[in-house]
């Protein structure tokens, strides 16, 4: 086998072919992973969920997961914040002259374990090659089909006055692990990032209850960011309690050295998810026996005033409004 | 609105939100399309194709298309060649930092223009922006949900003595339209990309019969690599006629110039198609009657012998064994 990628990988030809057989297919087999231009999948009528996203992360290799992990769980987790079974998965590689292939082997079995771990199968693929200086190392494009429990139907425009505001876990850990990872600032500190594929999470809180009115994945932009967004799709105001919001001790030193706040920074493996107040408990109980979820905790509620703003009661007990998200923090996060 | 394409626009946020608004939404607009994590689409139970595909063609621009067009033409594409209606596509940018929002906008045109020829809604995307150097301009995947027909099973290992193989038009135009756009041979002539939605031909075809054993598009590697690889998954030989293989003059004179085969030329709108010969005369028929297929013709049989071959009769009545594709003739062809 070659040591690197070269061009002619990406050429659809002999070599192309035998990319194919000595990465994919081996990390990838499966009864449906197709050889033709399409794969053939049988289907039951009902609601499926369908989504994309490309990911460009920037080093391809972090503490906690590398580019293949983040591809899975970034489609694994959009499907399942809509109530989404994971059924099947697409996924296509730009990769850069010269990449080395035992890294392409890394990252190829890093997709095969999450995809195993989520109960999703990939089953199409496309791989082209550019020449040196043409992409930075590799960018994967990752596309999900799932089938939406019945029951289930969460959505950005359904959150209501009354809503415990909750998010599965401490946050801010990819944006802090990224940042680390480039190098740029000298920093020493042990954080990984909270990358994971949530699934079984999800399942398990509508195991819980159908009852839920909104999920989201706090990735790009961070809690912030999202809760932003849920305030402006639902027309509500929501508000935060910061001494309940989760965040890592190394997390939140690294933040306060760098003045950055952890509500913007992306989070790979963390949910906000809104429940009517009285169903809150038990969801909290049922995210703590998850292995992703540990640390979930309720961190505000829904409001009928100031609606579109996320409020943040601090510590000593004062109301400041959290500001509207903007800008970029930290590029290629994802 | 901005001029270019800031990193901003990748980051999640605000500016995310409004690049999605004034373009995608404007051109991409209908009601399945989600501003959820997921589309959510009902889908009737039966057999799907889900096909996906990297597009990093350059230049991005092209005579006969773009970026975008050639995006949403090569995933209905590789659906239609399974006999799978085009249904939804998602579509996931990569964009360099600086891009014209201009161009950006022309290609969402195209790619809304396409779609709706082909009868596909696009329902789901993704944006991320690099910085400057990190990507070389714009790259997009598309993916694709199809229904399969009823009765309808085409598959590169279906290929049988005795079939007749058809190719939907002249060959080659893509590669060379590509070549030439580079602009690193100063040579001036009119050759434009073939790229084309094929759905409504390949539709037509399975009107005319059910009986067709392979359908594929000859887009990298060109129609001598599609045949390779069908010889091999079918087992069997293959017999060109040189005479027959369709090739416009243009297309012909540049390869003859730069010592190059059509038949390893990449087309974006061209199927290679293998029906029982008994049926080859009325799809020629019914191809001749559809837009993109005015040039379709026979060029050659299956036969038993030499499996896993291509031979190709020449003008003065020689066979020479067709050299079997490798390397990288053109990069980023797609």
């Amino acid at each position: 086998m070659y040591k690197t990628v070269m061009l002619a990988h990406g050429a659809g030809g002999k070599q192309t072919s035998e990319l194919i057989d000595q990465i994919f297919k081996v990390h990838f087999s499966n009864p449906d992973l197709t050889a033709d231009d399409a794969a053939v999948l049988p289907i039951e009528s009902g609601k499926i969920a369908f989504t994309t996203d490309g990911f460009i992360v920037s080093p391809y290799e972090f503490p906690g997961g590398n580019i293949g992990k983040l591809s899975i769980c970034g489609t694994v987790n959009d499907l399942s914040c809509m109530g989404a079974k994971p059924l099947y998965l697409s996924c296509a590689f730009v990769i850069e002259e010269g990449f080395p292939m035992e890294k392409l082997e890394q990252i190829a079995e890093a997709m095969e374990k999450t995809a195993k771990e989520a109960g999703v199968k990939i089953v199409a693929g496309d791989t082209k090659v550019t020449g040196k200086g043409q992409v930075d190392n590799i960018f994967i494009t990752t596309t999900g089909i799932g089938r939406i429990l019945a029951g289930a139907n969460p959505s950005g425009k359904l959150a209501r006055q009354g809503d415990a505001v909750i998010v599965t876990g401490d946050i801010g850990r990819h944006g802090c692990a990224i940042l680390l990872a480039r190098d740029e600032f000298g920093i020493d500190a042990n954080i990984t990032s909270d990358c994971a594929p949530l699934w079984d999470t999800v399942k398990q809180m509508f195991n819980t209850t159908k009852n839920i009115h909104v999920i989201r994945d706090a990735t790009r932009g961070g809690v912030g960011t999202v809760l932003y967004e849920i305030a402006g799709q639902s027309g509500v105001g929501i508000r935060l309690d910061a001494e309940k919001i989760p965040v890592a001790g190394e997390v939140s030193g690294i933040c306060g050295m760098l003045g950055l706040e952890p509500l913007y920074l992306a989070c790979e493996g963390r949910l906000v998810v809104f429940v009517p107040k009285e169903e809150a408990l038990s969801v909290i109980e049922t995210l703590h026996g998850c292995p992703y979820s540990k640390n979930a905790a309720i961190i505000g509620e829904v409001t009928s005033d100031m609606p579109g703003k996320v409020i943040m009661k601090t510590a000593i007990g004062s109301q400041t409004l959290l500001p509207q998200p903007g800008g970029e923090l930290l590029p290629r996060i994802c």
